[in-house]
């Protein structure tokens, strides 16, 4: 069989990674599919540039239109990023017929579905294990390991410069703004780190995520998202004591249908898998009905393990190129979205407060909560004896986001009541 | 489209969940693959028996040929267990072009080959992703989603019964014949716990991960296999105190196509993932050489998780009928078998003496290591103040097994080590 011959979009990071993993793997892959792969033509910005691997010249072009006209390449890798041009291009190649093997987690999250329709429409393949959670096979998990349980929630650690943002505070004690300069320093995180620390890129992950564990289109926009910029050192400190690490948690739920995705910091527990997940390392936690509760960890991002991911897919392109079955192996959605009213969404909650440091204040406090229904686990008043402000820190039972909403803007209006510090949900 | 019919071999604790969930998931089924399931015939026996579940007797059989030779099944289930008997079964169900989904990890790992071979002679699928790890769906993940990776290490707890031992002798401090004697009471363990104790269990997992890790028929016979019987309360202290976790491990291991098998008791560093994994959970620790570190955690065994397997493996059969590809996705080995010498396979060790307590006696002991050019990294003379013996905990750099035997062969001849009172494998 004549080598099945790949189109390259883009030769950045990951795309020096897919090409060196396919000229590494030739054998493997030949013996696994019974045909081998060829990377023919690949799309760079500047031919002349100086790069990592060899590739001849013959095979890169600055010219987008020698990948997607071109009638010898069956598959296209879409690793250039960006929206609307890598949306175009695709369109495009799959109305060539060609296959699409993407990591574009912001291209799938807000275009997903039209894509996905474009795919199902010309019998092509379009797969993405990549964008999300990078080496981490959890699309594949949800999509076919777990396709016999109905999944009632999510919950992801699924952006690593935020994690690991958050673990150096955690470990260090140290303030977000220092962590994030030296996660910068590092390249861990970006000039403008604004998608990752205010928690929309996990909020495009998890809208792939909840898409496919819960079988409704989900909107980027359905997704509630809270970064983790206005996460202090005291907080860290103050879960710790508790027994809980701050993470980035991307959290979708689904009871009786109802769904609810958000993003947002979280008190998870220690004695919890997700709290020890520590660095840039993602991990995402899937509860079903009848599996109960499976984990799956690994390496969010990086040049190999995300072309790992891209080169597990091209694999699996051509087993259906060999079986004849490219583009029915789609899986689309089912169900209805329904959304999740404040009612209906519910979680323990960590509140701290700054108060007036007078008798009955705390009688007052928890009056509120009562006259809500909210209870409480557990009530804690002076916890740092160094700090001569008035603080409590409040854990709730599940109470149901309404409630929350108004008990805090009860607290809001109370003279007694300085300053609500910080709120968080309590997982774990 | 008729429903999809299936027959059950067994109808014990799984059986019972793959009854429940295939009643309870029909329309979600039917939404993924376009077709419906129908458990058509039951293989019990004992027809009269009492039943957690609502089954019409019409569907309950004493005689297995009510399975094997009704034409109306696609599908047949085998969740009866044993090996000699089920084995027959399945063959003759091939023979007649029924598709085989399974748990019996004793029966692939024994016979894999030899079904899988009749399997694709006859089309057939054969699939069985309960047989390992339960609930996780880690067949999958090694076959797909790391499909072009090249796995260097998997490292599993396999085994539940054995970590709930292992975890509640760290967390209590509890001897081995308590913990086992709670186990069996609990029905975590059999009445004979030889199967999971002495590590067989285990083995068999592992000849089934390494098979499809490393692309080669691993046989059971080159599993080497230690149990958890000897471990003592000890050494599970003496783990603690220098950063340790004991854990029953299954550790597969590929350099150069060389590869080695074993289960053993291990030590394993605290700030290790697997290091965490307790109770009854299972967890696979898959190295690969692109993706780096990935780890699959969920329920290693119960009702629900295996059965949820089993039904996602029913779900993948179905989905190959509507695409007629059945017995076309399978994955035989194609990388000659090498088995790693004494030499090639190498770790960490930690080891306990007990010595006589005099001058010069350490020096003695270094000078062994020294010898067979194994490398220390820490030693540790009376760790235990209580302890009136003179005793050394010896851990290793990396050492290859071969030195490792010589060393302890040497220490036996000698008059100043009483004895050698445990040896670990290190890792993490």
């Amino acid at each position: 069989m004549k080598p099945i011959k790949v189109g390259l979009l883009g030769l950045g990071t990951v795309g020096t990674g897919v090409v060196r993993i396919v000229e590494g793997s030739q054998q493997d892959v030949l013996s696994q599919t019974g045909a081998s792969l060829e990377i023919a033509k690949i799309l760079v910005q500047d031919k002349s540039k100086a790069r990592s691997i060899a590739v001849t010249s013959d095979k890169l072009t600055e010219n987008a239109w020698d990948v997607i006209e071109n009638p010898e390449i069956d598959i296209v890798v879409e690793v250039m990023g960006g929206i609307d041009l890598a949306k175009k291009y695709i369109l495009e190649s799959l109305e060539r017929g060609k296959h699409i093997v993407t990591a574009n987690k912001d291209l799938m999250a807000l275009h997903g579905p039209e894509i996905l329709a474009k795919a199902s429409e010309k019998g092509c393949d379009v797969l993405y294990e990549a964008s999300v959670a990078g080496g981490i096979p959890i699309i594949r998990a949800l999509v076919e390991g777990l396709s016999s349980d109905r999944i009632t929630k999510i919950m992801g650690i699924v952006n690593g410069t935020t994690n690991y943002i958050m673990t150096k505070m955690s470990q260090e004690g140290a303030a977000y703004d220092d962590v994030l300069k030296e996660a910068q320093d590092l390249g861990y995180a970006e000039a403008d780190p604004t998608s990752d620390v205010e928690g929309f890129d996990a909020a495009r992950k998890m809208t792939i995520l909840g898409r496919l564990g819960f079988h409704a289109n989900v909107d980027l926009s359905d997704v509630s998202v809270r970064g983790i910029s206005q996460v202090t050192k005291e907080d860290i400190a103050y879960g710790k004591r508790l027994g809980y690490e701050v993470k980035l948690l991307g959290i979708a739920e689904s009871q009786d249908d109802h769904i609810s995705i958000s993003v947002q910091p979280t008190m998870v527990k220690q004695s919890h898998p997700l709290a020890s997940v520590n660095g840039v390392f993602n991990a995402v936690y899937v509860y079903g009905e009848a599996v109960g509760e499976t984990m799956f960890y690994g390496p969010g991002a990086g040049e190999l393990p995300t072309a790992t991911s891209i080169v597990a897919d091209l694999v699996a392109v051509v087993r259906n190129l060999k079986l004849g079955i490219n583009g029915r192996r789609g899986f689309a959605p089912y169900k209805e979205k329904k959304l999740k009213s404040d009612e209906q969404i519910s979680s323990k909650n960590f509140i701290l407060l700054h108060v007036e440091d007078k008798a009955g204040v705390l009688a007052q406090i928890t009056q509120v909560f009562a006259e809500h229904e909210v209870s409480l686990e557990s009530v804690l008043q002076h916890p740092n004896k160094t700090n001569p402000k008035a603080e409590i820190i409040i854990i709730t039972h599940d109470a149901n986001q309404a409630a929350m909403k108004k008990v805090l803007k009860q607290f809001d209006a109370m003279d007694v009541v300085h300053s609500i510090k910080s709120v968080y949900r309590v997982e774990g």
